[in-house]
């Protein structure tokens, strides 16, 4: 059994427990927490939570940490630290930080003699997987990415910000007809408008000017200026009943041409539809929990992204096995 | 760059020979034949065709040899002949042989430090590397995979084997409300005839009898009676002019459920709309031959599939530059 270790309860962490109750080679060892443990309670029977100093001391416990922190200030910090004492996987998402995590969290594990696995879920992660085979496979080609329908946390914060509003729940959407260029290999040129329509339900504070909240939604730079959004104002109860799931998902596209005269065009599209962004991207970083102990098992040290690690590993099934019913 | 030798110049060769010319890390070395060379004409400039016997004095010329013959009687002797003298990519897809063709190529190719990829391609190749990461990352699932719309080589010889037929082009086309209730994560148990139909263009000899020969193809079992067949009679003008392409594709499909009350629905969809199956088929290889020369650069040796490959290793990118663009 691989031995897992939590770091972290929010949404992310129940993800990730919830994964690993379906992986009958897995077993969750403990959850840690900066709150105070006694007021987190976990799904999984028998499962003790610890308060994070416990972590120095429970190498001999965990094969793996599962780091669910933020990627703002938490994994900066958590992940070259935790990777000085096991192995770990996180989902740093600050596209323009990686390099810079990737070299902390390499050091640390080389030094310590463990597997790190950063950048792991959706986007990043599984995308990023269909980006790279599908811009090997058809180097002369065009990529595009949609994302949703889905709710976006960072917007539904933004206009939770707005005087007035109680509650907001924002979904991004691609627009169908951009997505139906791209799909017939036409190689579209697509601005940020033509690409996703933005829609928000927001619950308004009795009284509030819903014209000015509706004014400050659509205008607001960077977030919405760019889209077309629609607002639409409902009860508190609607917003229970209608909105309270994570949903995501989107698609990566590639378009590419062959042939001597580029007379061949190809369309390679990986699409997810999840009813559970969460629990998604929990169960993408299970699988990777795993190749990070498998690799680590055979003597392999330091940081590693979905790009370095051969699909195999994912797979708590032997290469004949693999051979005999995958391939 | 990463000299190529394409052994076999039929469509795929002729595929693998287009998508080479789009990787500027590669040239195509030679191409050889069990033909006449004076009878074979490439289109890459300065090309030389030379005899299959050449390939044994050739070794200093050729980082890895692509070897695009047949999986009937050609490869499971020509991948571990030429395993034994260089780096080798084939399409072997005949899946109840490939225990045997694996375990024969991985000791050639061990014996010889060499790298073999067997099995590469769409399906086997990008198709099956989708079931295993789908698989691994929902664990309580379903697989599909549905092909076409396309031209089925296979199908299309056997109805140009009967009587009074001079010309076949046999479409395997997915059953749109199939594809729908799988896409809808509903699970749906479906039979051979529901997911996919068959639509052959025939061109008849004259005076043939025409009700015989659709009859004997709707009937011919193992390839139409278990589906709903539509056979088209035309002439050899339109054959010509509507039918000469050979494209295909299709969609692996993974439905599965997280939560604890398995109360979340995911849906992971891979789709290939191609205009050419062996240019397509080609561009895998040719993707997957620039990491058998990588992977035997740095030491490793044996016989491969896609399973075992990281992904980094299809990429001229370095891992920096992987990182920064497309993670």
């Amino acid at each position: 059994m691989i031995r897992i270790g939590i770091f972290g309860y929010g949404n992310l962490g129940k993800g990730v427990e919830a994964a690993v109750a379906k992986n009958k080679d897995m077993e969750l060892a403990a959850v840690f927490t900066r709150r105070d443990p006694e007021a987190v309670k976990v799904m999984t029977p028998g499962v003790k939570v610890y308060h994070e100093e416990a972590l120095k001391d429970m190498k001999d416990a965990i094969d793996v940490l599962i780091l669910c922190g933020g990627s703002a200030t938490d994994l900066p910090v958590q992940t070259p630290a935790y990777a000085a004492m096991y192995n770990v996987v996180d989902s740093f998402d600050t596209h323009a930080r990686i390099p810079e995590h990737f070299a902390n969290v390499d050091a640390a594990a080389k030094e310590a003699g463990k597997v790190a696995v950063i950048s792991c879920g959706w986007d990043p992660g599984m995308f990023s997987l269909n980006r790279l085979y599908a811009n090997c496979i058809l180097p002369d080609g065009q990529d595009y990415t949609f994302w949703g329908k889905g709710v976006s946390q960072g917007h539904s914060d933004a206009v939770r910000r707005i005087e007035g509003v109680k509650d907001c729940r924002q979904y991004t959407i691609p627009v169908d007809e951009a997505l139906e260029a791209v799909r017939a290999g036409k190689q579209p040129e697509l601005t940020t408008r033509e690409k996703h329509t933005r829609e928000c339900f927001v619950v308004a504070e009795e009284g509030a000017d819903l014209a000015r909240i509706e004014s400050e939604i659509v205008n607001m730079p960077n977030y919405f200026a760019d889209y077309n959004t629609t607002v639409h104002f409902i009860t508190e109860e609607e917003m229970k009943a209608n909105h309270s799931g994570l949903p995501h998902g989107g698609n990566v596209i590639r378009t590419g041409v062959t042939g001597f005269h580029n007379e061949n065009t190809h369309v390679i599209e990986y699409k997810l539809t999840l009813d559970s962004n969460p629990e998604f991207t929990g169960s993408v970083i299970a699988a990777y929990a795993r190749a990070a102990v498998r690799m680590n098992k055979e003597g392999q040290t330091g940081c590693k992204t979905v790009f370095d690690i051969a699909p195999a590993y994912l797979s708590d099934l032997s290469g004949e096995e693999l051979r005999a019913h995958l391939l």
